[in-house]
């Protein structure tokens, strides 16, 4: 059985989950607190970060290859296009959530908002919550600009870059930070994503002391 | 012909031109002021970011999508080893440089110390640049100690693993930031990497305004 020490919120963890139920992969999921650098934790992985996934007495760590590994032991569905320009294109809008997307608005927002109270970092920085507020609207708006011309971000198919921006926003849907009313194709294509088996376990996740909208786990929203 | 769009001592542009240079591709290189966010190059990348690889009108952001690219269509020699939990341990070291070193280490050295001066934002600020003197300290001893089971940081062959270590300590070594009599295998693996013929545009590298120690581009040092 797998194993995968996360945060519930983190969408580095939620991308590895989605990858892992998509290819449907049982995990036990194993809450975290890595800011608190436990020895144990640290063994497991001396970068001191979540996800670190367990498989057979070997920890993996870092979102990025954890998810090339799964892709390259459990190739079924494929998260990865064939081709190396189409997967090309899928790693680098992963890269574009996980790097820019993450040091624009995920840490502007969730890290601000939520990281600092769970982990008793003070008060948010509201300079930095509103940078987040502004840059999330051109994120939206590229996004949006994607799926004109795609039926999913990196192409005609779903892959990990379609999970990589799912993460990112359906943490930041769990705190009400993401305008849905912004772009129609956005929303469809969340609403999209969100309807796969592979999302229950995210929408069903609970974060003491922070209660989600009504529609983070609404199907129909 | 391939072209580069890049700034000198970017170790994410050194990380790809190595790789390009160990797979005897030859590329153009272009320096690019992306910070002034040029409308012509914000349409070739919209991160706005260096690097960016144009071949066939095509244009390639992201460095570890861009060598990861690189790998699939050059695959001789090749730098991600056979074997998932091999390539694993290639990017989680990848990302380990890239991510961890970078935020510790060279965010908080090169950028001070470089950036500020050639993008006129300020002065360095000496609690950032004393906390990264402090951390290369210890991932200098993470890669001693990686040293001591392999030849090379990922396993017994050279991997992108090491080039992405090598671009982040050559950067740093510009500006003599790193000290190489802490350890006698860091130091070995660092001489063996430079004397590579991929190293020589790297350490031929000049930048105005900033001289490297004597020591920088002696394959003997």
């Amino acid at each position: 059985m797998y194993r995968l020490f996360h945060v519930p919120l983190s969408p580095f963890c939620r991308k590895v989950r989605l990858c892992l139920a998509e290819k449907r992969i049982e995990v036990e999921l194993v809450e975290e607190r890595y800011w608190e650098r436990d020895a144990d934790f640290l063994r497991r992985n001396p970068a001191g970060k979540v996800p670190v996934l367990r498989i057979d007495g070997t920890h993996y760590a870092e979102s990025g290859p954890i998810c090339e590994y799964l892709e390259e032991v459990h190739r079924d569905p494929p998260l990865l296009p064939e081709g190396a320009k189409a997967r090309f294109e899928v790693r680098r809008l992963v890269a574009w959530f996980d790097g820019k997307f993450f040091d624009e608005v995920t840490s502007k927002l969730l890290y601000e908002r939520v990281n600092r109270k769970i982990m008793g970092t003070g008060y948010p920085d509201s300079t930095a919550v509103k940078a987040g507020a502004k840059a999330i609207k051109f994120h939206l708006d590229y996004m949006a600009w994607l799926l004109d011309q795609r039926r999913w971000l990196a192409g005609d198919a779903l892959t990990m870059a379609d999970f990589a921006a799912a993460a990112h926003l359906s943490s930041l849907d769990y705190i009400s930070d993401v305008d849905w009313t912004r772009s129609e194709n956005v929303k469809d294509w969340y609403a999209k994503i969100k309807s796969r088996p592979a999302f229950r376990s995210i929408l069903a996740d609970v974060v003491p002391g922070f209660r989600p909208p009504a529609h983070y786990a609404d199907l129909d929203f």
